[in-house]
């Protein structure tokens, strides 16, 4: 991008005021250019962000940051913030390792309020913080900005609840552009787009006028009037049975009407719903017509919109593999229903959508809720699958064991993004999938070391009368070839893929191939290393194990999971149960810390969750623990 | 309890509609009786069931179980549906080891369509049972009753929605007794109490009226019905929002409402929100005037609703020395605030309340929001301690991580029954609280050997600049006194109770008592057992564990959780950790089980999680790994 006229100059939202108001769209269109220059070679939440570039700039002209406070709900929109508050030289570092986060962070810069990257937390930490303000004496602004979609989730709702009991001085921008991710679903959605079509006050008056001068009939009046009553209820009105003073909607790419109606609004003193409309990817046509793709995007090119395609013959992507083969299952077995969270596209669902529209469920951005109706879904004789991010079902921890497992309801959780993501970061990494689900009892937690594997583990999943959960990685697969059939995995079986002399490495998910890779450089070096693919973190195979540590006491468990109470811990707990003593581990995995964003590739060599750093713990063992015969 | 002229014959559902309409209310007295004789011996939730009597004969004499099915939210208040369906005869047994569970589960009884204990699962559950009933063809009918409490979880919320956007044959009655367990909070609650108050159509008609015969100003009149238009906003225009279609709201005492209304509604094969007041203990005097006490109670007098007293000295309940514990430190520091979700009294909190009315939040039972808003509170430089039980933090597992330990923002999680509960079951133990914590990355995470202990571990945990969990048990502590002054503990501390020969015992919580006194029991067989109160299950002493255990290679981990994950899995990791090898462990723990309901004391011994459990291990540890020395 080549030099700009009013960006150059900001350097914090002070140097922003300086401006006059009537300049302010061209600073816009700076910010949207800059954005969608970066974004073309970083990837990232292009869509969201272009569509709040003139309400971020009007939320910085009205408000005082850092003094005042905004929160933004996931932070993927937050792009226009970040340029405006000094970080406008290290945006083209956007997710990248050690450059500016795609979402707000705490730690990052002192004007992000909040840490965020899940949905609909916002109004919660927004009332929380003006609580402690108003407990501190301090009169300063928060402000929540939350998209429509986000207003599914049960927290969110939490949080106006409380919110408008509380009475405090919170405003929520309600960002209303009809979509979350994919288009809304729910009532509540189907609701507030019916205020586009509502009559207005002003059409009532006139037709009731029309009414009483025709046919003064008092009777048929009111009767008129009460069957019409209910078309009247307005967003607004929903709103303020939460005691939220509402506003709006307003045009959310008027700067002018933006600001002004902020300053009105600034000082209320009261919980306001300022309801702005905004359009997802404004002001770049090819997210203007395709805001779904360009929600969260790869890198492409600026003129075009068109993806970088990477050269090179490609796998499939584990998620494209799940929406194959959940397809073709659900052909022969109606028992088999999906359930997504407002992320059809994300987990690989749409060919299901087509091709079984009545068995398909998204249910918003409400993971609890999905969980939960999945084992309903299951009470009734179905088999559903949930698709859904390892992340994301953090969201429904309680609904998984309370809901599903107590009762054995046979649900199969299909997690994609298990392991590390990547460049989303540590509130998308699904890092804890395999310890918080292994205590959870009833439970078949698996991971597939390819995309057959993949395969074969949804078809044992829904052929297995109780709880499953699969978790595979974001991105490609590896490429091996799809069996013709599926088969039927034994539950709780490893694989044993080569014995070894020296070290037995236990592995599960995608840590199978780098030990795989392990095995040929410690060949190299001359050390026989045995390659168990252990397929099943709960049941665990505790014979195969046993009996691999009885031969080769030195061990090395592999994941990319947290170490804490994750599957090497699982090993070291079926070691201790088999009464095998005299046994050396080392554990590869993730560090009891919250992984950074960055390149999977490099995330992985810094935290030693690769073929190397499998190496490199099998030295360790080896230098600990030597061998006795050949050392 | 005497003879019963109607019960008797009742033996299921079909009994029951064999009755004329007229003598229903002599059953519902027979029922009461039946529900507080019983209680006052067992315990339980009296009032919540004394409050849907009606309503539930009602049910059953409009639907057709198990047909149509029923999903009571909590389950708290679904006693007359166990006695009508076939489980009279059992009911003596209600809440004991082996008898009926003090909540609806599908493993008990084919009358009950879904396992319930957390609130707010039932519409989604429904929305799901109704879901699966249309693909199967299948035209039964499906209720979820759910209290007005229970509405203000987001779960209700996400359910409601997507219910109202699937258009399903779902009857949601809402008993509203402006009561979850303590008064309700919330914006919408407010709303909802308003309803009493508010005007009627009719009212309004009168009204307007007058007004039009007096002054025919046309002006005026829409002017003043624009102005009142807010608050003809009715409950159920809220409903309707989410494409409800509301009924209501019908006196839930009156048996020939409820049954016309039901009979009217039964058919409508739409989303239809059934809304009934009732009252919260009602016939049972002493409930009625007290019905947050007599929401769940141990066994009392029916005479006089005095509750039972235990004979002898007792030691004050943890949740009392929180309390007292709480109240003692926020005089001193003013950064300390209190956030429960609708658990004042069971958390301890009431003293805190009366003390702090400003620093003290209850935000409903929302354990999502109430753990982010405490985020925001800490994020403004409170230090906020959030009061919840073991089992309801799950509910908040995402928030937890994702909003309070991935900053690092100093929040306490006083977290009271932990470990075994008791009576309330499966759904209530606090039993995988130490696995799903203990892999969040900056948590410290304690358990407390004693009363003085908890008291120290909270003032530690509000003087340390992080997150924070302490868990502790339910009900009487052990009777340490307390020290004059609080200490800080050093962080990530084991304390050495007793050093020993022969085996060493690590235990967290009220295991450590149970470890003492197994090392009395090993004393007099000749067994030489050390002590360790670990204190700390997160950070774990590393460097004690690794001293003892090399000194002591019989190594028995003791605690109250879920094996999978749990502690004696974190010991594990620090053996491997610190390359320790010889070393023989047992743990003693919660099996990979749902552990039924039961007196704590059978469900200790059943599982061997207490004294004797210790000594057993220690039994098979020698016979294992005999004594060298002296064997």
């Amino acid at each position: 991008m080549g030099e700009t006229k009013y960006l150059k100059d900001i350097k914090s939202p002070g140097d922003l005021k300086k401006l006059p108001m009537e300049e302010l769209p061209e600073l816009a269109k700076e910010v949207r250019e800059l954005i969608i220059e970066t974004v073309s070679r970083t990837g990232g939440h292009l869509a969201p962000s272009l569509g709040t570039v003139e309400l971020t700039i009007a939320l910085h002209y009205v408000f005082d940051l850092p003094k005042d406070k905004i929160i933004w709900d996931v932070g993927h929109q937050s792009y226009t913030h970040k340029i405006l508050t000094g970080r406008a030289d290290r945006f083209h570092t956007l997710r990248t390792h050690g450059g500016l986060s795609g979402f707000a962070r705490m730690s990052e810069s002192p004007y992000d309020a909040f840490t965020v990257g899940h949905s609909s937390t916002s109004i919660s930490a927004g009332a929380g913080i003006a609580t402690g303000k108003c407990l501190n004496g301090d009169c300063s602004k928060v402000i929540s900005v939350i998209g429509d979609g986000s207003m599914t989730a049960g927290l969110a709702y939490e949080g106006l609840n409380h919110t408008g009991d509380l009475k405090k001085d919170l405003i929520v921008v309600l960002n209303d552009n009809e979509m979350s991710i994919s288009p809304n679903v729910g009532a509540l959605s189907n609701f507030l787009s019916r205020k586009l079509t509502a009559k207005t006050f002003m059409d009532w008056r006139t037709e009731f006028k029309g009414i009483l001068s025709s046919t003064p009939n008092i009777y048929k009046f009111f009767k008129k009037m009460e069957e019409s009553f209910k078309a009247f209820v307005t967003p607004g009105m929903l709103f303020e049975a939460f005691e939220f003073q509402y506003i709006g909607p307003i045009n959310g790419h008027r700067l002018d009407h933006l600001i002004k109606t902020l300053e009105n609004v600034k000082n209320a003193g009261t919980p306001i719903l300022f309801h702005t409309t905004t359009v997802k990817g404004k002001g770049y046509e090819p997210a203007e017509k395709n805001p779904t793709y360009f929600h969260g995007v790869g890198s492409f090119e600026v003129a075009t919109g068109n993806c970088c395609k990477i050269s090179g013959a490609k796998a499939p992507s584990y998620t494209n593999v799940f929406g194959d083969a959940i397809v073709e299952f659900a052909r022969e077995n109606d028992r088999i229903v999906a359930v997504t969270a407002a992320m059809p596209e994300g987990t690989g669902l749409t060919s299901f959508h087509d091709e079984f529209p009545t068995r398909f469920f998204d249910v918003g951005i409400a993971e609890q809720h999905g969980v939960t109706f999945a084992a309903g879904l299951a009470a009734e004789g179905f088999h559903p699958v949930v698709a859904i991010y390892s992340t994301f079902l953090q969201r429904a921890f309680d609904q998984v064991l309370h809901d599903v497992c107590l009762e054995n309801l046979p649900v199969c959780f299909a997690m994609d993004r298990g392991g590390l993501v990547g460049e989303d970061g540590p509130t998308h990494h699904g890092a804890f999938d395999l310890s918080f689900l292994r205590c959870i009892p009833n439970l078949t937690i698996m991971a597939p070391k390819d995309e057959d594997e993949l395969r074969n583990m949804l078809y044992t999943a829904v052929n297995h009368n109780g709880p499953t959960a699969i978790r595979y990685p974001r991105g490609q697969a590896v490429g091996a070839p799809l069996s013709e059939k599926p088969s039927l995995l034994p539950v709780g079986k490893a694989e044993v893929l080569h014995e070894g002399e020296d070290v037995v490495i236990l592995a599960v998910g995608r840590m199978v191939c780098e030990a795989l890779d392990a095995r040929e450089k410690l060949a190299e070096k001359g050390v026989s290393a045995g390659v168990i693919n252990c397929r099943f973190i709960k049941p665990l195979d505790m014979e195969t194990i046993a009996e691999a540590v009885k031969k080769t006491p030195r061990v090395i468990t592999a994941e990319d999971n947290a170490l804490m109470g994750g599957f090497g811990s699982a090993v070291l707990e079926a070691i201790q149960e088999a009464g095998v003593t005299g046994v050396r581990v080392f554990r590869v995995g993730l560090p009891d810390q919250f992984v950074e964003h960055g390149a999977p590739g490099i995330l992985r060599a810094k935290y030693g969750v690769d073929s190397q750093g499998i190496v490199d713990a099998a030295g360790k063992l080896l230098n600990d623990f030597p061998l006795k015969s050949n050392g």
